[in-house]
């Protein structure tokens, strides 16, 4: 301790998913911020900053996100600590939140913040190279929302507080990147308690289709 | 930066479960390891250290486990990060991590390492006071296990490689701390893909008992 560049410092960063509107279909995108110092100036970088000494880790995250890319969602949960010892030029650990966050939220945000300098929305399957480890930040937390996170959470993060089974299917072939059948997916989810049926219905052009509500009591494990 | 008082460090800590043996039944229990020095100078605290400018964070984990209980657990998984400001009189930000240890293997390295100073199992249920904020990183650690590990994890990490459903059942009853139903338990293991039926059985005065494997291909989310 003490020598000189014996210090080890604490920083924070954020991923955030939200499905980004396309012609085609929904894409799931992450916003990143653009590096305007040295080291990796220039180049994406996951939104984040410093651990200051009089906040506590879960309070940087915010603080960060927020100065950064002027997005706060209702929740942030934290998805691991980054700690090797070649990560960064100089020696840093990284306590990585993660949030999911609905596309209308995003836009209203940004209607009442404006859009921030410097940062942009990339579909996380076509990330450029990033600053630091964040490539394999922002693909670790890729497999955890693909793998570990459940429907009920999915439905909760990324959707209205009402929505149809095939609308839940649409995000989820979007979070997987790949099609689902359609009446294996109801089936599944029906015999589910992760959802619970209103007695509302979305009509339209298609025959009317009962509404759903994310069941908060059944949550799953991340 | 750089004002005395203002600085952050990072520090490691380790929550081992494992089953010891009881009269009754075996308990569910963690070591912890008795403070040398200020603060909270002998007081139980879990076992861990300062993270070191020149390793990782998971290198740390298992070097100060080492240090301080002679354990090596051959896995160590993060559970997660406490940066509270005041958990600590000065600042510092734990990463902790958590494994499973079957006590043969306990018993094992004991009789190799000898049994360390200063180191002692506690019940989980019955926790003394502990330094800093380990009484709620141990709970959360607790909440964790019971909650969020299936019977395949729980398996793997506290029993040899093959065991009756039985014994299997005994340490989930050890872990969640309450009875459960025999055949319900049964019906609910032989009905899922977390298990691998061998074709050996286990004789002795009760009716021969098949020996079931842990499946590693259908790992559950923690």
């Amino acid at each position: 301790m003490g020598r000189a560049g014996d210090e080890i410092r604490v920083a924070v960063s954020t991923v955030i998913f939200s499905l980004r509107q396309d012609p085609d279909s929904d894409r799931l995108m992450i916003p990143l911020v653009r590096r305007t110092r040295e080291p990796y100036e220039g180049m994406w970088a996951l939104p984040g900053g410093w651990l200051d000494v009089a906040e506590g880790v879960h309070e940087a995250a915010a603080r960060t996100l927020e100065e950064t890319t002027a997005l706060t969602p209702s929740y942030l949960e934290q998805l691991y600590t980054f700690g090797e010892v070649d990560r960064s030029p100089t020696r840093v650990v990284s306590v990585v939140y993660w949030a999911l966050l609905r596309s209308d939220l995003v836009d209203a945000q940004r209607s009442v913040a404006g859009a921030p300098e410097n940062v942009e929305w990339f579909d996380v399957d076509a990330l450029p190279t990033l600053a630091f480890d964040h490539n394999h930040i922002a693909e670790y937390a890729l497999w955890r929302l693909r793998n570990k996170v459940g429907y009920s959470r999915i439905a909760a993060g990324l959707l209205p507080d009402e929505f149809t089974l095939s609308e839940l299917r649409e995000v989820y072939e979007s979070v997987l990147g790949r099609r689902l059948d359609p009446s294996n997916f109801r089936r599944l989810l029906e015999g589910s308690e992760a959802l619970v049926p209103t007695e509302s219905f979305r009509t339209g052009k298609h025959r009317p289709a009962r509404l759903y509500r994310y069941n908060a009591e059944a949550d799953e494990a991340l």
